[in-house]
């Protein structure tokens, strides 16, 4: 299956064939939020060792996290994303939005993306062109790979 | 586990929680390519049956699809979108432009998003502020639920 995924036509497809399982995108949530170390992961997310170094494994074959040594020359390793798994931003975002809006009560608490400098919580982000116009799903259409362009 | 993620103060943890799989983002990606009975998706997918409905059922559970009659009055039901699922665009979206990016050799052949007025590609979508600034990940930290607002 996996195999199919990594050789179909759609983006989509092959992204999730790299990136669709709830423990990889939490590692990569994580690493947004700077967690670096093995140890650190497994307390953050409370999940088994062998899975939490299989799935770390996985990200690093697939050049989304590099592995580099813990500043200051100790024993540790670290895990960072890559430019690669930076790219991925906009996934977190699209998540985090989403679970804001639709899987939190009125008034829950919840985190927030903040603006590094001010502290003030980010405004909502939405996905617009180079040309500042918002594209939402009804404009659009998916053009498969044996279509002829328009 | 699933049920710590479901109480979790991160949005993108919840999230993860509902559509965090590799099936279910499929289905999804599906939806939104108009696919809306279960042969459909078996046949696009090539997923076991049993999978396959306990997925559905799950993403109906969740509010993300609804079933609906087959118009005409057929024997078939069919699965849409609801307005929470359709907020799932922007997901979608993201997983597709980071596969594009970074999934494809230079060259190789992939679906396209396109505008369904024109057939034109979509330019590239960035996420950006109401007032049009773009937001990239180093701008910005989480603040988590424990921390007081700035």
């Amino acid at each position: 299956m996996s195999e199919k995924l990594a050789d179909s036509t759609c983006p989509v497809a092959r992204a999730v064939d790299i990136v669709g399982d709830k423990w990889s995108l939490l590692i990569i949530r994580d690493a947004f939020d700077g967690i670096r170390r093995f140890s650190q992961f497994q307390r953050d997310l409370g999940i088994a060792k062998n899975i939490l170094a299989a799935r770390l494994r996985d990200l690093v074959d697939a050049g989304v996290l590099r592995v580099e040594p813990a500043p200051g020359g100790g024993a540790y390793q670290e895990y960072a994303l890559t430019e690669k798994g930076e790219d991925l931003f906009d996934l977190v975002v699209s998540l985090r939005q989403w679970g804001q809006d639709h899987a939190f009560a009125p008034g829950e608490r919840h985190s927030v993306l903040v603006e590094e400098e001010t502290g003030q919580p980010l405004p909502r982000l939405s996905y617009t062109t180079p040309d500042g116009r918002r594209v939402q799903a009804r404009q659009t259409r998916v053009r498969k790979a044996s279509e002829p362009a328009a």
